[in-house]
């Protein structure tokens, strides 16, 4: 038997960055909005291409998020960076498309008692919903992208049939979408099981783009980003420092670490188009406004690149 | 073009439990024999098959495990596991033997530089050495296999030419010694560069039995697991909690946690023989005896399967 040795993975992926969004919808401590547009516009300059800016929520929903609409103005200028929005309902999206968003994310969940939990719907309740939003992005040029929370795992019912993946995704098809974040949301996807999903539902979906959606719940966020790289994947978000907790478990570790993932590919000769360096230099920032971290191991460890001096006097290498 | 569905794995790995040796020599404040002993009893318990049980290292080096011999002599009697111990010389070879252990572990780095920081000797003299320990060892019918520190980078000098890991094996296979351990000491590996690298040293040593001893240091520790297994890799070191960090960047992470591990294998359907709900809670108990933790995902999240009661009323899915 003779064994590969060259593995074949994707030569450049995408990262978009998220934290705008699900990181600091996450901290109860309110952010300046002149802290958050410090954070967007430094990420900005790292050299990432997306940014998922904020979510046009209702205020009393998430409040950290009720500046959406100034967030967005102070940040349009920033030119080598897409903004995406998440839009909840048609409210949002008008909001979004008023503050000059020009691509919106849709969010549903795999599972109803997840759906229920978060939008007080069905999922197929949540699937109707969207006609009315996709209606007005249309007219107004905006594009659309959809998303499906806890597609390898509910946090209340566990296992996610495929085939519940499947009929989802038909009617984001249905609906004229083509590009579907896959989302852990609390981090209970595996490689195997990423590998596999993703590879069946790419033979069902061949028009579609998939892009991940990773959280580092259970230490396998980079697991899983490599599985799916092995299935062609080659967009995925991520959150500077990992901010965003997962709301089940206190202190547990949610939203993989954009520093994290960008040194991962780094290693793996993969190009992000992100500085590395900036890219960690912005992350002790961010540490430093917000006032902790994610769980980044890149920000305690130093990336790979970065040598130490051995301890001893080494005369026989001499 | 038709992606795969189905990843081929092992449908069993072995996890060799290194925290009694790796974890505790990391520890300042002393932890009593009778503590050791009781963690490595209730480790035992859980199904874990082979325990890395201590180093026979000068006293005087590593005070920690000074009680070398006393933590064999109570743990001996234990039934269903076997213990190796590391032995950095002939002295420690023969305490190791005259203390009843029947398998040793014999360790040297990739770089010259690491080994002269950690054995003050360069890695051809650390071969060199070996011999005396070797003949000591076979004259006793103790078992020996090998292990490579740092072969997928050094902290002080990056890259280990792979020229390098295949003189090293091909000196170890010399000796007669057919398993060999390759560690990523510092947690500088990669995916892509453990399945090329595995790839290559599995094709060049077809008869060798090659482990994997992985850090989580940059979080890639499931990763670099999942990408030995496509390799058809089937031993893994972890320590429980992840005790054992990293001495370039306190408070980084070390060792993978065995809880981690054997979840995420638990979750990929591969038996590993443990059982996760026993050894969660040993990681508890080890926590408690020892102060900390060293990284545990499992300890913070808890695991996959463990479900959540949904937060509001879920009356329409009834």
């Amino acid at each position: 038997m003779r064994f590969l040795t060259d593995l074949k993975l994707p030569s450049k992926v995408i990262v978009c960055e998220v934290a705008p969004r699900d990181g600091f919808q996450a901290e109860k401590q309110w952010i300046p909005t002149e802290h958050k547009v410090a954070i967007i516009k430094k990420l900005a300059a790292t050299g990432i291409q997306i940014i998922e800016i904020t979510s046009f929520v209702h205020p009393k929903a998430i409040p950290q998020l009720k500046d959406a609409e100034e967030v967005v103005r102070q940040s349009l200028e920033l030119t080598g960076v897409k903004f995406r929005a998440l839009v909840p309902n048609v409210r949002g999206a008008q909001r979004a498309i008023d503050a000059g968003i020009k691509k919106i994310k849709l969010m549903l969940s795999a599972s109803d008692s997840h759906s229920l939990s978060n939008a007080n719907c069905l999922t197929r309740e949540a699937m109707d919903g969207f006609a009315p939003i996709i209606d007005l992005a249309e007219k107004h040029s905006v594009e659309i992208s959809g998303s499906i929370s806890v597609a390898f795992g509910c946090p209340f019912e566990g296992e996610i049939p495929i085939d519940r993946l499947n009929s989802i995704i038909k009617r984001y098809i249905q609906y004229g979408i083509k590009e579907i974040s896959l989302a852990d949301s609390t981090g209970m996807a595996n490689p195997r099981q990423v590998y596999n999903t993703v590879g069946e539902l790419r033979n069902n979906f061949p028009d579609v783009i998939f892009t991940m959606h990773l959280h580092n719940t259970r230490g396998m966020a980079i697991a899983n980003a490599f599985a799916a790289m092995q299935q062609s994947i080659i967009q995925f978000d991520s959150s500077i420092t990992g901010l965003g907790g997962c709301p089940y478990a206190p202190g547990a570790t949610g939203n993989v670490a954009t520093e994290d993932l960008v040194h991962a590919f780094s290693e793996m000769g993969i190009e992000t188009g992100i500085n590395l360096e900036t890219l960690i230099n912005v992350a002790k920032e961010v540490k430093q406004i917000i006032g902790h971290d994610g769980g980044s191991f890149i920000l305690k460890a130093g990336p790979r690149s970065q040598l130490h001096v051995a301890p001893k006097s080494q005369q026989k290498l001499g």
